[in-house]
């Protein structure tokens, strides 16, 4: 058992809350030196679009559209009591104001610690997504079957 | 560790994008050999039932009304912009057009590729649905013991 | 292999029928003599607070607001088909009528059987809670790291 513990999410949430999990477990587990491959599809390319606001990407008019109203990583939803998207602020000021890592630190403190970011194949072609929508760090684009491959032997889970 | 890859997906989603999830990790983890064990169980149900559209089935007022509300592997919602249940159709249209499997084409590529499917009992009984409500290809009725002896020593997710 | 069986659950959600998701595995599985970590984080932290009604707690008064509308296990929506907050009430009768463990009676069946619960330090930060807030049977308050050292070489999932 030499082998690195190891901790693959796919991340297919596009919500405030469950972005906040996926980032506190991807750098929590990187942070005591686990490999991390955060795996993300439909909705949770949001959190990985390079634009952090809302605009017309994708191939297609419903793809821009759809797109526009999904935004990037500044528009993300909170899953419950989202009040029209005043909750994810709130939240982040409660995590501010209690000394605990808001949504951006913990994405930033991924990619510090080594964190790998792979992009759904499937799920950029439906959204009409290339990989220069995409924020640099984005590893690599993945299908299921190498993703299924590179999780092996750890700890998988599905947000 | 001559044993088989195994991939196991307790499905307790009823939402169109989950299914989508399902389907394209089990078709893709069938086609490169892994054992695929789908679980399902409540709003999950509804993927596998025999009628695809909305019926008054299950025994008791309370389980037809709900099992009416809820419909069948057509009316699946999308967890987020269904737009009164537009977007599935607008989702499968963007789908069709870049080539991207469908989620019926998805479904029976699962089904072609050997995925094993099994509906939760207490779930059933629950919502007063019986083994005829389903589609043949369920191969069993399990409850949790059962499941998690079968999805041992591999990888299980929730979806 | 003379390990014991593991399945350790990360049981993020506030909802109801995902709450009776985790406590029927949790219960089923302890009941096959499994180890069970479950490890409540954010809305799930709902589902092992003291109060089971709506009260305000926590530090600050956005927290305390917050954990006002979230409320406890007498609180959780149904993820789907809520009506306002019937149709937890209505789920309950199906199950009582058909003889299926209510949540209350799963919630009570997992600690009879030794579930381990763990609160997420985090968000307990987040929302401004103390340990005193929770039901005693909290074992211990733990952050990402323990959590996974706790459930490794078994079975994760993300509720």
């Amino acid at each position: 058992m030499a082998e690195k513990n190891k901790l693959s999410i796919i991340c297919m949430s596009g919500d405030f809350d469950k972005a906040i999990a996926v980032f506190t477990l991807a750098s929590g587990a990187a942070a005591v030196n686990y490999e991390v491959n955060l795996f993300f599809a439909f909705w949770g390319l949001n959190t990985i679009k390079k634009n952090k606001g809302r605009a017309f990407i994708g191939k297609g008019v419903l793809a821009r559209f759809f797109n526009f109203l999904l935004g990037g990583r500044n528009n993300l939803p909170l899953s419950r009591l989202n009040f029209a998207g005043l909750s994810p602020g709130l939240m982040t000021n409660m995590m501010r104001s209690r000394n605990v890592a808001t949504l951006t630190e913990l994405f930033h403190a991924s990619i510090a610690l080594g964190v790998n970011f792979y992009a759904c194949e499937m799920a950029m072609h439906v959204l009409g997504l290339t990989r220069e929508d995409f924020i640099p760090e984005v590893k690599d684009i993945l299908g299921v079957a190498t993703f299924l491959e590179l999780s092996k032997g750890g700890q998988t889970l599905f947000i």
